[in-house]
């Protein structure tokens, strides 16, 4: 690797661009590494978590979600927005229990992903869930998703034949395949 | 898995947040599956292409690359936005060629992601590209990078040590280790 130049994009100024209910959008003047001046408009984000949650049987546990952005059904791990203030782990326990009613004795933080960096300051958190028990779950107002179970197997598959596309799922199998295969290899 | 239920959301009116040079919101009215109605917030994108350029040593093609959302240089894949009318596979050639420099023989597609489905458009196409020859390349105004390359199991391990953490380069590399297995096992 080459000695690292600083590529650094210095803040001149900012402006919100949009301010919606759930859209927070900004456009910032910066000064580029060459000394001129250009704009990034960008998407402010609380950050979220996702979780793998392994059942005791060896399944993952999956969601069907429509989204409308795509206006399509997209099969995704279970995964939410932090609230304000709260702790990334807490945010995963109760995302896990209010979208699947599932509560898992075991957490296992397995990295971080930024799924948009070119427009957006999200991070997602990434656990790995086990010791799972069933319960009851209670999706927010204006929330609908259908829950299900497929063999981690199956899951990689669906990967494979584009059936699941969504990137903070696809991402957080790699990290769960890789940590499993070291845990039982 | 269940029986499938509807879970679309329907497109009531909608109405522009903001039009800003580089992003632009939407704020859609929609009727949901229980007849009640709500808004989704969004940004329109016109798409991206990721490579996954594999160097006859083996060695992947990586950009350090500062991004402003999140003040922070990131180490991705080379990627880059579809011009309109585009086909995917001239932007694909065309982002590589300008951020790297390299020409490739071959391109296969491993399929498409989409990174941000809570509140994007964005569909991000997947190419492994072989057979490269290095040329000169020419960045964008305004764009600032470094190129250099590591081997395929160094840069897997970058994403487990979490020095990736770009949900698009780790979604690719997932798909490209796949495919490079199943030709080579």
């Amino acid at each position: 690797m080459k000695k690292k130049i600083d590529l650094t994009e210095h803040c001149v100024s900012s402006a919100t661009l949009a301010d919606g209910n759930m859209l927070t959008a900004k456009r910032d003047t910066v000064r580029l590494p060459d000394g001129s001046e250009s704009y990034r408009e960008y998407v402010l984000h609380p950050g979220a978590v996702v979780i793998v949650a392994l059942l005791p049987n060896g399944h993952l546990v999956l969601e069907r979600q429509f989204r409308y952005p795509l206006h399509q059904t997209f099969i995704e791990l279970p995964a939410g927005k932090i609230d304000p203030n709260e702790d990334v782990l807490v945010t995963g326990k109760r995302e896990l229990l209010e979208e699947t009613g599932y509560i898992a004795d075991d957490w296992v933080k397995l990295g971080i992903q930024h799924p948009c960096i070119g427009y957006s300051n999200e991070v997602i958190h990434i656990y790995l869930a086990t010791g799972l028990t069933a319960g009851q779950h209670a999706l927010d107002d204006g929330e609908f998703l259908e829950v299900f179970d497929v063999s981690f197997d199956a899951c990689l598959e669906m990967v494979l034949s584009g059936e699941i596309t969504d990137s903070k799922t696809i991402t957080a199998l790699f990290l769960a395949e890789k940590y499993l295969a070291q845990q039982h290899g």
